[in-house]
């Protein structure tokens, strides 16, 4: 079933203690949209670029199934950039530039035949601009997922709270869930923005995996300990591409379900760390996800009988 | 099956953000007796306490099944006592007083009748009356389980290093596993830790699980997440207790069997967080125990058929 992502598609420069790239491909779409096509080709992007962003980036994308109808080249402007450096633990990172460029205006718009998409990503953006989306679309779609970030709480925290009323799940990492609730413990947190509108809340925790929460329910998937963490850049991005591709492929919103999917996008997030930028997952096998989902499987699986 | 258990049995007197105790039964020993004995009443106790140490504590201890033949009882001198204050996110503590008094000249007697323990579970010490507890026993323990701490890393490596010869399972956190092994992939550090002796490596990361290594599996246990964690002291040993006292009870050694003795000790050191001290873990019942456990199910069942 199809799924519409929108969010960034722009350039990252990334420097981690194993080396540095040049301006590569990156953005949270970028992420999200390689991500989604290992699990259906009826991925739709929205996005803007500048005249600058490579055309043979673009067919990539498109060569993963990515329809890109919906990315607007600004021929005149520049892309998105965004520069950082990865601290030794790899956890921590200095940002050392934000170039907006494009971003600063983007307008999104919908192409017409995007508009029975059933499956809606909201790539971390400005909250007004995630609103937007949802506001033009015709139909709602079956599920609106939404990623944001910390930065958003500090300057538009009234924004994303109207933003946040208008989507089904949430996806954020344990310090913006901390953030945004005012809570320590993320038990506490996760019922406070449950209250905030979405019905599921994924709280994000890096190496040490990922919770699922919905008013009744909690599910804790594991990160697969690696031995190198090349680079984590677009691991979240890549994580909630997974996910939603997983629930797009399925057609399948249930709670059990969304477990699944929490795998799936651990396993993809598992390979996206492995090299920099999106190196590793443009060539990925189902033979090679098949098998980092085993590990998953057999990294948590234990048969205990209660008496 | 028959347990020795050999550590402190002490004073603490514990700040957290949620009020403060007097002096109140502490220890690695108490701790590791206390949740061991819900799964064996065969639970054989070395320690050494000071004069000053009340007799109701060691006839709770002995309520539990815990056998008190092997506590030296100091008439002149004082118990060990420690005092800490635990940080507003509970994950960080300072030390505000270390009273070594009767630990400072233990010497681990073992009482003939404890001979034949067919399980060892050696809590925090220095690593010289650790290896001292390994040598005085006649028979070697089916299975020899090692706590440890960055402490003796800093000031008595090479002793350490002897003392991980003789083991089969060492259980530390996560700082001191890197410290250990000068690797800051808990994977890298896991092999080689596991080129040190212990055949199986445990490393706990509080609020983040724990994991399970030997050189050909890992296995991955969650802490709950929990509402509100109130005191964290003891829990690494009430998890360590829980962990050696299933295996004595089932008698199996296998890594699937280590895989349930985590999830136990894991649910033990939920309760323990719940209140101060050993407060919450002296008063379990076998069907809170085993709710808890079925929390642990929950929290990481899924079901996923890979094509």
């Amino acid at each position: 079933m199809s799924l519409l992502v929108v969010g960034s598609v722009a350039f990252d420069a990334i420097e981690t203690p194993f080396g540095k790239t040049d301006k590569i491909i990156g953005g949270a779409a970028t992420y999200i949209g390689l991500s989604a096509s290992y699990f259906t080709k009826k991925v739709n992007l929205v996005a803007v670029v500048g005249g600058d962003f490579p055309k043979t980036d673009i067919e990539m994308l498109e060569k993963h199934g990515i329809n890109t109808a919906g990315l607007q080249i600004k021929e005149n402007e520049k892309s998105f950039f965004w520069a950082g450096k990865y601290h030794n633990d790899m956890n921590t990172r200095d940002t050392l530039t934000t170039e907006l460029n494009v971003l600063g205006e983007f307008d999104p718009i919908i192409p017409d035949n995007y508009q029975s998409c059933e499956y809606l990503m909201l790539g971390n953006l400005t909250p007004k601009v995630q609103q937007t989306v949802i506001e033009r679309l015709t139909k709602r779609p079956k599920l609106i997922v939404m990623d944001t970030m910390n930065f958003w709480m500090e300057i538009a925290l009234g924004d994303l709270k109207e933003t946040l009323k208008l989507v089904d799940v949430l996806s954020i990492n344990d310090e913006e869930a901390r953030q945004l609730s005012g809570e320590y413990s993320l038990v506490k947190a996760s019922k406070k923005i449950l209250e905030m509108g979405p019905k599921v809340l994924i709280i994000k925790k890096g190496e040490h995996g990922a919770l699922l929460f919905n008013k009744e329910e909690v599910f804790f998937a594991p990160a697969l300990p690696l031995e190198d963490v090349f680079d984590p850049t677009g691991a979240g991005d890549t994580f909630a591409g997974g996910f939603i591709g997983y629930i797009a492929k399925t057609g399948d919103i249930s709670f059990a379900n969304m477990k699944r999917a929490i795998i799936f996008g651990s396993a993809l997030a598992s390979f996206c760390v492995e090299k920099f930028g999106t190196e590793r997952i443009v060539h990925l096998t189902e033979k090679e996800l098949n098998s980092r989902v085993q590990d998953f499987i057999d990294l948590v699986q234990f048969e205990i009988k209660i008496s």
